[in-house]
């Protein structure tokens, strides 16, 4: 299967052409740059020198067409909701990274990202990709909107209790942290080193643009959800995600509901590792990998539980997700190119 | 004034040195370490050299009444209980870095602790030092029971709105995350450089000794106080404590209730330090000072306000709180040695 | 291929399973730790969950015997000089990642490595592994001594001038810098976090036990070595090691004939890339991988050259290297399971 | 004593701010930023609210002969050679923080800044300020060339060994390691945070314009320097420098020799510390205080000597310094407001 990536200089690009470059299946046939036709992509990214001969392109829906099957795009907001109906006039299927796609209400695009939201018609195609709980609509799909960072590893550890109303919906708290990579390959002032390491920093606060991704997702399995808090901080670390999530219990819910639940929702996931109750994953311990992992435990002081998901936000939360998406959509094997340990340490 | 420091090769007995030595009216007259009696202290401390001629001892209660006006207690867990009986006898005041004499409740302590609590008499006579709140006991008091990190980052940013009622007590939910010189100076497993770096972890969690510190802090400007929820993580950095606060609005609370509450309690505090509402602090922006900088943020769609105060651990949190508490005590003016400039970037 | 880990629960034979994992032709058969026998591997290591099902047991050479093709050691120092003879004699190959049997000169051993040196007889048929070059030897070898991490970055950059003879051997300087994972699993001061952060050091100032490893290697190209400058720094990072190295050309070198001799070295060297001339790799441009990366440049003002050598300690340094030493003892090609992209950034 | 800051928002600005708070005879009166004219300086920097009421504005040499004795310049390259005579035509003294005075012979900064060389007048009036070594000078001199971060550590650990003839000058080898923090406040690609994080990096090799400063300097001491070969590097922290330097000994040179040669260099000197032989600073020793930290050492088997200085680039490497030579100028203590313990860990 041949693909092709919009945006290969920026880290979901990069990201997407190192792990396909492991694929059993897919090959990266064309890389797309509008700021950097005719250069050789290893000139932004030396590490993969003698890797591969990739030379960026401007972006021609023709030539995806002609080249790729599917079509990545790692492309900044306001820039999927134009690329994607030419490709899918050259019936070439399209992942999109951004947040373009994810949200069906266009007025919260735009109240959220401060932009023109796409078209209603390509918002109604869009499949979310949050492939452990959307896989079927993904297998059928043209069209896939990839998650968000923050609401992979945030969604992957509520929707479980939450289907099972094992937590009250209007109790959702998530305190949400991660690395800079989640901020892009542009050098700026609030990822300038001398002034991130050492350091930390809460941003973006009531106004981050997953608020409504997370609350559309979340709607889908109670139709009790009222507005979450959700805060986001940046961690002097390059990847990952932890987000800590409480709830008030459910009356009668026990420690075994909550492990039933996850179980039953993930029990065929290959990407979601529970840890025992009481024992908690670090954000290092998915490093480079495609793997959620999940800890939880519950206070008999609060009668809350605390839960905390983690992910690579470049793997899990987007192109590791991604390439998910491709194998369910392809009909390959979930696993297929994604099976890497993490990196640890 | 002469002071003496139990504990100096721990990070809060070498933070006081450093501190002191920027003090108009106080000198370290004695260090003491059981380890490394009859050691430079800058064996121990390379970055003092030519700065002092401390030379380390084993503790004497004697030597320190001959000596010492004051004793700052930076020991482990257990000690200071011991110590301090036999340093009041020798007519020393006595300021506690540890957590011995914090809570009232010998119980707490115990189940907390996990560890037998200092006699009831002890617990009772010591005053709890924030001295923000508690600065007229302060000025009074022979025994001193310095506050925690956590704690002190956490009761000032909460502290004002409670006694106002301003936000439910009942709905309080502390995310808090902290760099790793918290530890202590003895090399862990948990704070290893290479598992630690690029990393973020989550500890303890429901189970930190400093949420019972809280409480009872908390339960003195509010009678309706239930049991907080209160996270402790790790960030990959030195110093610096954010903890990040949520709490329902009570009906009616505007922003400028919230600001005019912190107005009234911190007027005359010369170190918190209010931000512009929905302006934030960043930990660095309090490094190597006696800072509490406090943001917050009031959300429309949830009703809650989110509260982020910041201090550095070491100073604010432990030696710099500690020296405010030596100045209160001693009628200096409170900003007497602990004028620094946050050391940004 | 069956193979088995002695040392599994420290960063070497971790980094073994997590390559070993993507191998195409191999497989662990059994891990061996003396301190955990009995525990599953991913209590000690998390990030395997649900990977493997490895449990550690007690080594014992029988055992290996029975069920291992090969055996890698990863082991302290003084650890394999012991268990090769016994593993040999099962007819189990044995790839060594410590330092025990990379000296032929027993007194070298005793001076650097303040340690009884192994049997000269092992000393004798070990077969140093720096693959690229001993590559030959490798094919026939029973038991290998896997270069250690800095000689390996530094004996790349420096072998193939040394060999055209063009730079004086006796104006050799190498001042190598390397990340803390190097140091090992083991809790310690020097990597203790708070202090290893925002910091860097020199250690083991012209005392480093890689010295006369380097030395020995060099002088197999080179009749007129003299002793070298080596000097090793910490830096505040996991992974990685740079060389800078620095040599006197001889009378009449050229760029060109830098590069051509790079380039006679290593056409057919999957694993060494070279950058082109003025240019330089950084530490994560090889974070994860095999890679060595080398990058040089010539000085007209001093008539130096400058050559920058670039590896992963634990990879290309360690694990890595030692697989692909499998990969030509076994006849597999040399890449097998070792084709990762750099995880940058 | 009045002074003013021209480039108040550059990291050498604050750095300046911050230590004259702490001074005893000098006041901030003037701070100017050309690009935040009107702006109080805590919006630049918000770790300084409250501290002050420094209001920006466009530099105006009137406005400073009216209002400063002295004037800081921390500005970009090519701004002091352009207002220094203007400064001084209002009898305010300058002591210039950029590099545009420190090289005698324009030709050198034409080749090394690739920039327009200041009048020969200015030049030639400009005195070097190196303290320790030029303090004589200082004294008597209205136009200050404050030295460059690297020179100061690179010098203050040479000049000793070669005015006194211990080592050879043609052997010289600078290797220098340094934070971030050296370049400067705007964001940069080399400085963004999840590329710079965990990493190492190697940059301007053989090209950076510190190196005719260093040979300048050398030359004074002795009449047989030879181009020396200097490399910079890019430490994952934000603050500190470390030269790592090498040198090849005269006949019969002795450890007492060298550590003799140092002690009569700096048996008055406040800043430099010297540590025993075989021990070596690191550079968090010396963070946010003006120390330079020298540790040597002698080996044997080469003949060489390796000599080790730490410095914080933006205190002794810049406003430290800069205070400094603001003391010696106006006869003040040396040590006054500079007498900060090193902030550690």
């Amino acid at each position: 299967m041949n693909v092709g990536i919009v945006g290969a200089t920026g880290y979901g690009g990069a990201e997407l052409i190192r792990l396909i470059n492991h694929h059993p299946y897919a090959t990266v046939s064309a890389v797309y740059s509008t700021t950097q036709d005719g250069a050789a992509l290893s000139e932004s990214y030396p590490h993969m020198l003698d890797m591969n001969s990739l030379v960026l392109q401007a972006f021609d829906a023709k030539h995806a067409g002609a080249t790729c099957d599917v079509v990545f795009l790692a492309t900044p907001p306001g820039v999927s909701s134009k690329l994607s109906p030419s490709l899918l006039a050259e019936n070439v299927k399209v992942i999109d990274l951004s947040g373009d796609l994810r949200l069906k209400n266009p007025d919260d695009y735009e109240v959220w990202y401060k932009k023109k939201p796409a078209d209603e018609s390509l918002l109604s195609e869009a499949v979310y990709g949050l492939t452990e709980w959307t896989g079927e609509a993904v297998k059928k799909a043209r069209l896939i909107a990839n998650p968000g960072c923050y609401p992979t590893a945030v969604l992957l550890g509520l929707l479980p209790l939450l289907k099972a109303g094992l937590i009250e919906p209007d109790s959702l708290l998530i305190d949400a942290k991660s690395g800079t990579s989640g901020a892009g390959r542009s050098a700026s002032a609030i990822a300038h080193f001398p002034e991130m390491n050492d350091n930390f920093k809460i941003y973006k606060v009531n106004q981050h643009q997953h608020t409504p991704e997370i609350e559309q997702m979340l709607s889908t399995v109670t139709d009790k959800l009222t507005p979450i808090t959700f805060s986001t901080h940046l961690v002097p670390m390059t990847r990952g995600i932890m987000a800590t999530m409480y709830g008030k219990l459910t009356v009668g819910t026990q420690a075994e509901d909550l492990r039933a639940a996850y179980e039953q929702s993930y029990h065929s996931a290959p990407f979601v590792r529970l840890r025992p109750e009481g024992q908690f994953p670090s954000t290092k311990e998915v490093y480079g990998s495609n793997f959620c992992d999940i800890g939880f435990t519950l206070d008999q002081r609060t009668n809350r539980v605390t839960i905390v998901s983690v992910i690579d936000n470049l793997v899990k939360g987007a192109a590791g997700q991604a390439i998910h998406n491709l194998n369910v959509l392809a009909g390959f094997e979930e696993t297929a190119g994604l099976q890497m340990v993490p990196v640890y340490p």
